[in-house]
């Protein structure tokens, strides 16, 4: 039976580590927070005390922390997964990193012969729960073969873009068309109500034709309800947005109404906003 | 039975008054290009030398002209609707036109005791053809309930949406979701592009996601493909968003992003692709 290691048991990490469990998958897993060591335990998950001692007993070690920081700290930290991974070992970053991290990260991992894919995902915690992600897959092809199981447990569209890297920025494509349709669909519901227009009815006519979006369906209709619950929280879109526009910055690409759309992030977040679903950006879009 | 007037039957006016013909009402039209008026002639329609000569005849006359100046033209003209339309006449506008000239159109129809409705569509030909518009409908409720057979024969979504020129702000927003949506598309593939990751890739992998839209799906394959046959001309959508800026600027309304996409649609044209279709934004939204 084949070994996971799972770090990260947040609120994506959570449901996509019971689908190892369901699929018959031996767990071994580190978590901080003690609630979710005693969680797992009950469903036969083996804890461990470090990203070490999981490397340990895996295989297949998934990745998914917030950060490229904590990517780094959870491989090459003093208790980290380099000390301990055997050649052969498989290492997926599921979370939302740099691409640029990402490359340097796999080539120093290639060097001990432990293989890497990034392999971000969208869907949000409803797709992780029902296992429908997408997911977006950089890494060698014979890499992606062998974990392809372990992604089809997680989701439904599972596209291998390209090499080290290539997922996150496929990742960040994702979340740049999302910030800036969110302001498009913000701005036009703007001129209607400053119009005197009823904007409900305004989406309502938008919805059946070429202006149709999942933004408008589901981010529009929270706008027009005033209601943020998030969702996708504008802290994390935040973070984001700024790590595409890092690798914007990187290969020189200018994309000023994604630039725009970051600001219009930026300016929510740092009105205390942070914890609303970043569709909150209709708030300030107008600012 | 009905006697339905024409007047501009263009890419979009001709499948509409088709569909006149075809649920069996006397059509009167006007036509400047002498091969329309052969057409729809031997298809038992009624050329009339001028918009006056074809109100004299009908108790509905739509209006399926480019600008605000050529339904200024048509109504009050030296030949225009004005001059003989009796009172109890609709005038429906359906094209694409300011939503402050309809107001005011509007107001001076009613001195004679003719209504109006502005009731621009979305769908392209396409959806004029096949009668599956979508179509945003200002004016008076009770006026709107009697054209609405003349409605339910051209579209599938018809949304009365408020008061005169409602319909036309409608469309605005529509106009200016799609432009910025484009902007997003082509911002995205050109970062993927870049960044050394094939585009396509990365398109199919957001298609499944929260990214998704009518603008990826569609307008994203064409800038793959670099196929730019309109589909609905930057010329167009060019004129479309210069109406939703006046608007936008009528009331006050701060709409950066839509601005930044309008201006890429005039850097488009400027540089002579104006009869493009207006995804080839993807061209200069770089710039």
């Amino acid at each position: 039976m084949q070994n996971i290691g799972f770090i990260g048991l947040g609120i994506m990490g959570t449901p996509m580590a019971l689908h190892m469990l369901r699929a018959g998958r031996n767990l071994h897993f580190y978590a901080r927070r003690p609630e979710v060591k005693a969680d797992f335990e009950s469903l036969g998950a083996t804890y461990h005390h470090s990203p070490e001692e999981v490397a340990k007993h895996s295989e297949i070690i998934i990745i998914n922390v917030a950060t490229s920081n904590d990517v780094e700290e959870v491989i090459f930290g003093q208790n980290g997964i380099i000390h301990s991974a055997k050649p052969g070992t498989i290492v997926i970053d599921m979370g939302t990193t740099s691409a640029n991290t990402t490359k340097r990260i796999a080539a120093q991992l290639r060097n001990k012969r432990i293989d890497m894919l990034d392999a971000p995902v969208s869907g949000g915690e409803q797709g992780a729960i029902d296992a429908t992600l997408s997911i977006m897959v950089g890494g060698d092809a014979a890499v992606v073969k062998k974990a392809m199981p372990i992604f089809e447990s997680l989701g439904t569209r599972i596209v291998h873009i390209g090499d080290h890297g290539a997922g996150q920025i496929a990742k960040a494509c994702n979340q740049i068309i999302i910030a800036e349709t969110i302001v498009a669909v913000s701005e036009a519901l703007h001129l209607a109500a400053q119009s005197g227009v009823d904007p409900a009815k305004v989406r309502e006519a938008l919805l059946g034709g070429f202006a149709n979006s999942k933004v408008l369906e589901i981010h529009g209709k929270r706008m027009l309800e005033n209601n943020y619950k998030p969702g996708f929280k504008a802290n994390l879109h935040r973070k984001d947005m700024h790590l595409a526009i890092e690798q914007a910055n990187t290969v020189g690409a200018n994309l000023p109404s994604a630039l725009h759309a970051m600001q219009c992030i930026d300016r929510l977040v740092l009105k205390g906003h942070g914890e609303l679903d970043s569709s909150a950006v209709h708030l300030v879009s107008e600012d």
